[in-house]
């Protein structure tokens, strides 16, 4: 018999241009007491702008601004966790996240941290968290990774880039305010959206493909088109970029990603290279994989004068090459989405090397 | 500034052709003891048949089979609340409802009155209920209605039609089986399926709509169109329009419907209409408000050789249409999102009473 995922939605989500002010309402009746604080995580280029200003702080809420340069990582976690546990003689109310998918992964883990003991490290995989979240919020100020509605929190750790998959990852309340994604430049924007575009081509040429995945990819995937080839106006864009991010991480939160993803993380691993860039330096080489895809790609890529980086494999040692084809081949429910129960007769680490090589 | 609703979703969803045998394992947790019963409601056309064998019982649990051949009354849930609170000593672990909206509307009323006081009808309305229902599960065997989804349990009240509107009547989980509909007849298939495709239209040409709803909705009416236009193998029919009705339900949980669902509802309140064909009585006269939709109706229904019944108004007395015209009315928030804030302007009486009498 098949094991269907009994899958965790987001239970609460408000969406609008300019929601972002009834965020005090909402957490209101979230505060356990008046020494419960609400921290928010903030990405801190949000830093002195006027959208900090309307973070609606009580008693002794807190913000942390925290730079998404680089991917979120374990050890990050449990420094935040630490910080918090010291600073504070309970619980905090909640945790916010505010800003891309590093800063939503980030509230994420540290919401689970918060009341599971351990290493963030150690809670890397699948079904592994035993305890509740504490209340976390998530809202996006950047439209394409689906972090904002996924089960999971993907973390650099000490030994693999993999995400903490649970019940508990998912986010009490999601508040999707496409105004925030008003200042995000336009490299950012490509790669972030292409993040989305890439899940659904990746979800929709699964094997894991069911019809529920399928309806949120398909409408994800025209999403992606309007906001990437038509003429659209600005908040219209911006709207459905943001619905396009929320239905293509329902598509592969019921399904699963596939060859670029599983890549991808290995460049993130090595060399830090940030996830949505690195899905793009991965996917343009994925013809084989994803042929009406990769045009599509191509086609959207040229349309926005995109110029991706280019030699950033060139000086990587053997040594490098095989990091990274390990951690690409330990993602094993990725590549078996892709490819089928036997894709390692398709994938040595031979062809992974041919691909990197490229990029 | 815009107030913008923040929308209940279902928590907990679990899709896929078979899936209905995870039934026990899924409630095993939410047991409270085992003096607390969960209660079956379960459409009577499924007595006797293989399904009831395949639902989990336990301990004290209970089955009540219900007509769906009438539509969901408030004193049909004080009747079936009175009967659980007398028959136990505590309340039970959750209410179950397999079927159609009639079930899942009822599972979903009985689950909010058995944690509040008073009768159902006093509950009619928006965002009256104070206590959070019991846990309950939504199961549908026939789709289009969006039940499994909406913040919404729509019942014949002594004085009108009217939903239970409010954050505690969204199921705390679904279950999206698509071999449970198997044995629907044609005709109600149908015309559950255009509850879902009249949402589309009403939602999608709504004043209130959004790029939320419009996502769903946009879907939503895309799987209408392959399953009611295209030739699809049955499973894959079977499976589309379970997530067209699902897509549906969320498109006006975040906006509205509209002119349809208003008359309909008169129409039920006053002759028992089912509310599927009731839409359709209505939706077939509603060129001059959704000319295209209408168009498309019709193409659909001749396709599939529908008949719709005739002369339901034939016989009426002024009485009885001022009835109708009189629930139709009372229907603010649906006539607003149709045609917007002076929707009076266009909609009299007489108007309304015109199109009842072409029924």
């Amino acid at each position: 018999m098949t094991n269907y995922k009994n899958f965790p939605m987001v239970p609460r989500v408000i969406f609008g241009p300019g929601c972002f002010d009834q965020l005090g309402e909402i957490l209101l009746p979230k505060r356990i007491h008046s020494e419960a604080p609400f921290i928010f995580l903030v990405d801190d280029v949000f830093e002195g702008s006027p959208l900090v200003s309307r973070i609606p702080l009580m008693f002794n809420d807190q913000i942390i601004f925290i730079s998404a340069d680089e991917e979120p990582k374990t050890d990050q976690v449990d420094v935040l966790v630490e910080k918090i546990k010291f600073q504070y003689g309970a619980l905090p109310s909640g945790i916010i996240g505010i800003g891309g998918g590093t800063l939503l992964d980030l509230a994420k883990a540290v919401a689970i941290m918060l009341a599971n003991p351990g290493k963030a490290y150690e809670y890397q995989g699948w079904d592994l968290v035993k305890k509740p979240s504490i209340y976390h919020v998530g809202i996006p100020t950047i439209s394409g990774t689906g972090a904002e509605v996924s089960r999971t929190t993907v973390l650099l750790g000490p030994e693999k880039k993999l995400g903490i998959n649970s019940d508990f990852t998912t986010f009490d309340q999601v508040l999707l305010d496409p105004e925030l994604t008003k200042g995000v430049p336009k490299e950012q924007w490509f790669y972030t959206g292409m993040d989305c575009y890439i899940h659904c081509i990746e979800s929709l040429n699964g094997t894991f493909l069911n019809a529920f995945s399928q309806s949120y990819g398909e409408k994800a995937l025209d999403l992606c088109k309007e906001v990437y080839l038509e003429e659209l106006q600005e908040g219209d864009a911006r709207d459905k970029l943001m619905m396009a991010s929320w239905h293509g991480g329902m598509s592969i939160a019921y399904s699963q990603v596939g060859v670029a993803h599983a890549m991808s993380y290995g460049l993130s691993y090595l060399l830090g290279v940030r996830h949505g860039v690195g899905n793009c330096l991965v996917f343009q080489h994925l013809e084989e994989f994803y042929p009406e895809g990769v045009a599509l790609f191509n086609a959207m890529k040229d349309r926005h004068h995109i110029v991706l980086p280019e030699g950033i494999c060139k000086n990587l040692t053997e040594d490098d090459f095989d990091i990274m084809i390990k951690v690409a081949l330990s993602l094993e429910p990725l590549w078996e989405n892709a490819l089928g129960k036997e894709w390692r007769k398709q994938i040595t680490p031979d062809k992974l090397r041919s691909i990197y090589q490229m990029i």
